[in-house]
């Protein structure tokens, strides 16, 4: 489905996209649905977001309670990053099966909450058949913010960046479905059976951690709450996808240069030896937590200097294009993950087109 | 377990009051933890709680959509309301499987939401096998409000009262356990195998919708956050465990009246029907959702002009005792639910002991 960048609708029920369209219409909504986190209160001092974490869903039900933990902070964290803020506050809604270990969870997650300066205000316990995580986090503003961020700011001529690689989380939940874990003492560790030869094993390894234990990039997103103007929104659900969504809200078109997307290292032996496409994986592997924004073309030096790398150009027409090698144009197809659409643990683009 | 009250380490894990405890000890949460909604930011200008329903945990799995929105509202905004606020904004974390109503659920959690003054803010979709579904609710000060409501602020001498009837929550789950159903077109539906008596079918049909259906005491939490003192929780877990806590967190002892304790019409005979012990349905049967609180005496005939009966006293000794008819005091066990222990759907008292 995804890969072919068809929509279609599914007998089983409809896509995340056309519900939360639907939902953001209603009045009781109050029209504000759509950017990674809500903004409320008067004068708008604080954002609010929202995201889980389900076992069989988001991850293998063997992951270490730490993990965990640690995973829920960081996808969240990344809504508050892709919103300019600074986390403050967070809620937790926590079901777990019977011998759940409780304490080793709540250890890690603390730790990592004051790491952020994060405070762990209140939650909710119960117990279910399997691991259910749902954490509310609040932001506020850094010092020195002048806005929000949003996702509808783009202008044509803008330049579009990328504050980090992808397709490496892609690559490390393959790996995680093929045995790899991670434990907090010992590290990844891949499976005999896997034969991962020895030259791939630092990339595998940064892989795997890349998918567990995503690092938000608050400070990227609070530096770009200091500029005057500019779209942003972090890669969760693939860069092709997102793109769309950054787009879609701005009104706007774009052409994003494939070679430029960043890869890590090891990226392409990684993907070749785990017979995987490197292009959908770059475009539609998702979960990647690196913020994708855009500024006027006169400030894009200053965030490549942060570490970001300029991908592309926001354009007039409404058309998303993918520049290949040669200057060749195609559609880049809006591919990716549907929260809805999907099921089991998250597959990569390349099993699920 | 739980009405003989001892408190026993179940090899399967920790109690959920043990872990709290521990939590509420550690710097990261920033030792807040433990009224029924957290306070945060600059003036306390907010409270934030979160609660989740999980199907085949808190209701049984064929629920219709409908009833799990509304449930899943009244059921926070009974801790905003426990903490004198007046709900402002939520937050919505939802998985449910392929095919679930997801337009259903939200078209009655949005209406139900707006009739409390209620905006949905944003949210969490994913798939999952069950329906799992967490609210964060974040309210604010009613307009005539001098405090938020805590559960620390009894003193001795304090009248203690209840902002409605309890055990008939109890009474209208074991009713949904032996087949009793709400359909929002048909209402209340019993199984003919169920052969209830003409006589109780009035009693039970509330029943039935008090438990599914609770209704959140925002009002009186609205006044009582008018009043210069007083503590105050909301009885989820049973009368008996919440007064335990109100008494832990204010260092009090209580006596409370047995035959004080507000009961719906038609209890007792629904009650012997079903061949339930009915003191255990009132103590602990819990998921009442009314105001359990303390005033100076000088001010509790106030709260009775609105609907609070008075149960008791707060006394300086530490014990809790319950005061039989002919004025025989016996200690009141801290019997009632454990988020952690409970598995499978909720079940009264009586069939836990």
């Amino acid at each position: 489905m995804a890969a072919s960048g068809r929509r279609t609708r599914s007998p089983r029920g409809e896509d995340e996209r056309t519900l939360v369209a639907w939902l953001a219409s209603l009045p009781a909504t109050g029209g504000r649905l759509g950017d990674d986190a809500a903004t409320f209160a008067a004068r708008a001092a604080h954002v609010v977001t929202v995201d889980s974490q389900i076992a069989g869903v988001h991850f293998v039900p063997d992951l270490e309670p730490e993990v965990i933990a640690r995973r829920l902070i960081a996808i969240n964290l990344s809504d508050v990053a892709a919103m300019g803020a600074r986390p403050s506050h967070a809620f937790l809604a926590l079901a777990a099966p019977p011998g759940f270990p409780h304490r080793r969870f709540f250890t890690a997650l603390l730790r990592h909450a004051a790491k952020h300066g994060l405070l762990l205000a209140g939650g909710d316990l119960a117990r279910a058949p399997q691991v259910y995580a749902s954490l509310t986090v609040i932001g506020e503003r850094w010092p020195r913010a002048r806005r929000w961020l949003r996702r509808d700011e783009a202008r044509p001529g803008d330049a579009i960046l990328l504050g980090g690689t992808v397709g490496e989380s892609a690559l490390g939940l393959e790996l995680v479905r093929r045995g790899a874990r991670l434990a907090s003492a010992r590290g990844v560790t891949f499976p005999r059976s896997l034969r991962l030869p020895p030259g791939l094993l630092r990339a595998a390894r940064r892989a795997v951690r890349r998918h567990l234990l995503p690092e938000p990039q608050l400070e990227l997103g609070g530096w770009l709450a200091t500029r005057r103007r500019g779209a942003a929104l972090d890669v969760s659900d693939g860069v092709a996808r997102d793109l769309h969504r950054l787009c879609a809200a701005s009104g706007t078109g774009a052409a994003v240069e494939l070679e430029r997307l960043p890869r890590p290292a090891g990226f392409e032996p990684l993907a070749a030896w785990l017979g995987l496409e490197p292009r959908p994986l770059l475009l539609g592997g998702g979960e990647d937590y690196v913020l994708l924004f855009t500024l006027p073309p006169s400030e894009a030096a200053l965030a490549t200097q942060r570490g970001a790398r300029l991908i592309g150009r926001v354009e007039r027409a409404p058309a998303i294009t993918l520049v290949l090698g040669g200057g060749r144009r195609e559609p880049l197809p809006d591919l990716g993950w549907d929260n809805l659409r999907a099921h089991g643990a998250r597959e990569p683009v390349s099993a699920r087109a």
